[in-house]
């Protein structure tokens, strides 16, 4: 079992590197530095080396600072590189990593199994739910750090809890770390409290914008140019704003209808249940997965509105 | 020991009334009905009796049916009734409810010790958590349904597990209630995807009024009548705004100015850390918690809104 040999590896070898996917996210982080400071704990050494810096949102997390950022590994010796939550060895986009020992830790369906050793167990809701795992079979203590890196992990992966992938075994793991140190108000705290100012605003005036169909099935939300420059927010501040309408008792499918200039729009199709956006997008070249897909058009904002909406009514009709 | 006195009760005795706060909440319907369904399990039986109807997020519960809506006990002869979640008997607001043998359960520091049977556990998350033991104490077997209303009510009492009283043996409880049916993604479903459109509207249009001092660390928003009339949305719907600009990184307080008319401002406060608004609210006859507090001012919007500033920049400063 893949469980056991790596277990079996960290108990012998010395020197690892740590790294997860460009861009990285909550349980990216949390089980990079998890595994770190646990590693440490035990007299490993430990390089956690990422592309890209971290959101600020997670500057918090114990151990944060040992982070290294490059766009290569820093050395070619290591003992084995751990690559966390990677469908494949491309995405922590570091040059030279496929040259090393690579132990490959995900939960995704679509995980090549790039790895020396791998393990990928897609009922796991987050891969901090695995380091925990390898942890305890390693016969590694939990302490208050290891343990909140963890919980985060757990915790952003999951929604807080309410996506379809948090299990019982979720649920044991999260308060086995509650139990040894793990703060559920300090997870929530640092991951639901830290939006910048301007992206409530650009909330708020997006929200101004929201319109529904006379089925009260079909909302939509708009993104115009000047709304983004007079909110003072950025690109990644739209991210989740599609689903306040979609919390939205009857509203079944929601489009947000991004201006990107020169008489583009990008829309984001978003959908409860078994209403699959996905063929919508991709009778337009777009694409995605059936609750949540993409496309492009190009026209006025009103015959773009129309084009849309003419595709959205027979799916809730 | 209360819990097991209230065992022996329920094992020794029939017929049950099961009450809670009126303005019921999560908490309160879940709890209740998991008892209800529980109870029935083994053959007893039950009246689920509240002063109001429950919010039409709830309206899914399993068993939810049962419940009776009433200003007074329907009659004397049960051989107890429930009381859950409630500080005093006179929280139901249900008439006659004071000459039944009661026996209360709940979680509140506040609790008077009313019933006959008093069990009050202020370390539980829930009274939906306390619901869980009793079952388990008197041997009585969790089902779907039973375990989806424990789960709803433990679930929204803690915020989605994110609030201070959620411990290590909530996130276990949660755990149990799923491995016996209950479906965390239906909990999240329920409470968190039920809005009305109005209040989402309502939502981007407080948000529109939003602002913030030259520190950043004050943020105040404002409910006109003109809003809440344009808006289509009702009171209720104003519940949970405040928090928009509390997720806001380096905002420390907020007010939440709203116009009652005839001059008059209800101005809701909240705050985060050790930052105590309770005495701001009682500087003008209010009252509340560290973090959460109320009071009311006369005058222009511009004065009441500098009034509030003068006293909330000490705290921050």
């Amino acid at each position: 079992m893949s469980l056991s040999a790596i277990s079996q590896f960290v108990r012998e070898h010395k020197y690892f590197l740590i790294t997860s996917h460009a861009r990285p996210d909550g349980d990216a982080l949390g089980s990079e530095l998890g595994l770190a400071l646990a590693l440490e704990s035990i007299g490993k050494r430990v390089d956690v080396v990422n592309h890209d810096s971290h959101p600020s949102t997670y500057s918090l997390l114990p151990g944060v600072e040992k982070i290294i950022i490059a766009d290569r590994v820093p050395r070619l010796d290591y003992d084995g590189a751990f690559v966390l939550e990677c469908g494949d060895v491309g995405r922590p986009e570091l040059a030279g990593l496929e040259r090393l020992r690579v132990v490959n830790i995900d939960h995704h369906v679509t995980n090549q199994n790039f790895g020396l050793l791998n393990w990928n167990d897609v009922s796991a809701a987050a891969v901090g739910e695995m380091i925990y795992r390898l942890l305890h079979e390693t016969g590694i203590a939990l302490d208050r750090r290891i343990a909140t890196n963890l919980y985060v992990a757990l915790f952003s992966d999951t929604g807080s809890f309410q996506y379809g992938a948090t299990t019982a075994e979720s649920l044991e793991v999260a308060a086995a770390l509650v139990r040894a140190g793990a703060d559920p108000t300090f997870a929530a705290q640092i991951i639901y409290n830290s939006n910048p100012y301007e992206k409530i605003r650009l909330l708020g005036m997006v929200l101004g914008t929201m319109q529904r169909d006379p089925s009260g099935r079909i909302a939509w939300i708009r993104l115009t140019q000047e709304i983004l420059r007079q909110s003072g927010a950025n690109k990644a501040d739209t991210e989740g704003l599609v689903n306040y309408p979609l919390s939205i008792k009857d509203v079944l499918v929601v489009a947000f209808i991004r201006e990107s200039g020169n008489g583009k729009f990008r829309i984001s199709l978003r959908s409860k249940g078994y209403i699959d956006v996905s063929a919508v997008a991709q009778r337009f070249g777009g694409g995605g997965h059936v609750n949540a897909a993409g496309l492009e058009l190009c026209g006025s904002y009103q015959d773009v509105l129309e084009t849309v909406l003419k595709q959205l009514r027979p799916l809730v009709g």
